[in-house]
C-alpha cells in the first residue's frame, strides 16, 4: 500500500468513527474526533453554521438527546488527501426516529456530507463537517 | 500584517472572486478558480455532489445559462488557514431571477457555504465548494 493510499484509508476510518459515534450517541467519542480549535465548523442539515469546538459539542449533545435512533448507510464515499488535510465526501442515507415517531416508525432521508479532517500527532481530527439535505436529483450519479 | 493574516486576506479575496465570477456568469473566471484535479468537489444547494473539475465546469455552465440574474450578499464570512489549505465559510444571502420569474421579480434565499481553497504557485484555488439551503434558524447567530 502506498503512503497516499494508507492515508486515505486512515481518513476513511476516521470518517466511519464519526458516524459510529453519532449512531451510538457517544458524545465523548464525538468530542474526541474534533480538533480542539476555535475555527472548527459544523453545518447540520438545513441549519446555519456552528463554529468552534465548544459550541459544536453542545450542538451534538442536543442532537443526540433528541435522536432516540439513527443509523447511516454511507454511499459514494470518496476520499481526497492533500498533505495533512483529507476530505471525505459521502451520501448519508439515514434511518432515524424522533420524538414524533413511535418506536416502530422510521423516517428516511438523504444528505450529502463533506467531512474535512486534519492529520495530528493523535490521528485524524475533524476540522469541518458540512451536511446538506438532498432536495433534488439534478446531479445524480449520471 | 502577519503572514497568517495575509494568507487569510488572500483566501477571502479568492472567495470574493468566486462569487464575482458567478454573479457575472463568467465561466472562464470560474474555471480558473478551481484546482485542475479529479478530486475537486462541488455541492450545489440541495443537490448531490459533482466531482472532478470537468464535471464541475459543466455544472456551472448549466447553472449560469439558467440564471439570468444573481447577486450575493455575504454575511458571517469566516476564514481559517491551516498550512496551505484555507476554509472560508459564509452565509450566502441571494437575490436571483430565473426563467419562471419576470425581469422585475426576484427571489430571495439563504444558503450556507463552505469553500475550501488550496494555495498553489498560481494562487488560491478551490478544492471544495459545498453550499446548502438554510431551512431553519435553529443555530442562528445567538
Amino acid at each position: 500500500m502506498t503512503e497516499r493510499s494508507a492515508l486515505r484509508a486512515e481518513a476513511e476510518t476516521a470518517n466511519a468513527a464519526f458516524y459510529a459515534a453519532f449512531e451510538s450517541a457517544d458524545l465523548d467519542a464525538m468530542q474526541e474526533l474534533w480538533l480542539e480549535d476555535a475555527d472548527t465548523l459544523c453545518v447540520h442539515p438545513g441549519a446555519l453554521p456552528v463554529r468552534g469546538t465548544g459550541a459544536i459539542n453542545r450542538s451534538w449533545a442536543l442532537i443526540m438527546a433528541n435522536t432516540p435512533y439513527i443509523q447511516f448507510f454511507l454511499t459514494d464515499v470518496e476520499v481526497s488527501v492533500l498533505e495533512n488535510v483529507a476530505s471525505v465526501t459521502c451520501t448519508e442515507n439515514v434511518l432515524t426516529a424522533d420524538e414524533r415517531t413511535g418506536p416502530d416508525a422510521f423516517g428516511g432521508a438523504r444528505a450529502v456530507a463533506t467531512n474535512v479532517f486534519v492529520r495530528t500527532p493523535a490521528g485524524w481530527r475533524l476540522w469541518i463537517h458540512h451536511a446538506s439535505p438532498v432536495l433534488s436529483a439534478d446531479h445524480d450519479d449520471a
